[in-house]
């Protein structure tokens, strides 16, 4: 399974997510053999709960697992430091990342340490932040921890 | 309200975790005065629940929130990189850290990114780790993504 195949499965979260009027964020953990472990979507809006990052959504969804060095977390949008310390800690290893414009977050330093990071540059991905942002600034900076 | 009062928060959930039969890290979000905004414990086990690390519990107890910097997260343990992500990218202002002996996550590197970062080095929550190390050392690998 390539990178734009795994992405497609983010993409949906990120509709999902979108559709029931939260934060257009999508992410799936996969294994080696791309068979999905765990998928998710950002849920601040929807469960008024600000742990559920889209990468955190998808890891928890996966379940308890010994190891994760062979899987790899796919998202729509560069995982800020909360679900790149995620990855890191976890020994996650590899990573696909939709976009990068709209936010940049850790993934060079997961690269610096080891993770393998491909970036799309999906334009799909791209749009979806682009818009959310435009039309809820408040929301977006929240979920980031800006002001 | 200084740290050791802080930690009493802390210790207290990393005691009620154990008596669940869980890892015994407990954590707490407070406010500029003191105030208990959320607390919690790992619930790795209790709810098999991988991303539930007890300042991630914390936090997520405490709600949406417009940000963090006058918030401090006190935990029985120093943080692991998860959870030091999660103060970092939130701006969480202060971190309260009961011991890092048992393991040394990432309160260095919050310390170096403006995180004010105090270490108690406390007896109690040593022998906590220590302890329970000893008799479930799966359950604390598979807890911090080591083999």
């Amino acid at each position: 399974m390539d990178g734009m195949d795994m992405l497609e499965i983010a993409v949906e979260e990120a509709r999902r997510g979108l559709a029931e009027g939260g934060i257009p964020i999508g992410a799936a953990l996969l294994g080696p053999d791309g068979e999905v472990l765990g998928r998710g979507h950002n849920r601040r809006v929807q469960d008024g709960d600000p742990s559920m990052h889209a990468e955190t959504a998808a890891f928890r969804a996966a379940g308890r697992r010994r190891h994760y060095r062979d899987t790899t977390m796919v998202t729509t949008l560069s995982p800020c430091w909360y679900c790149s310390g995620l990855v890191r800690q976890f020994g996650i290893g590899r990573v696909v990342v939709g976009e990068a414009t709209t936010f940049h977050g850790g993934h060079d330093w997961l690269a610096e340490h080891g993770v393998v990071v491909t970036v799309l540059d999906d334009a799909r991905c791209v749009e979806l932040m682009t818009e959310f942002i435009a039309a809820h600034p408040d929301l977006w900076y929240e979920d980031i921890g800006e002001n």
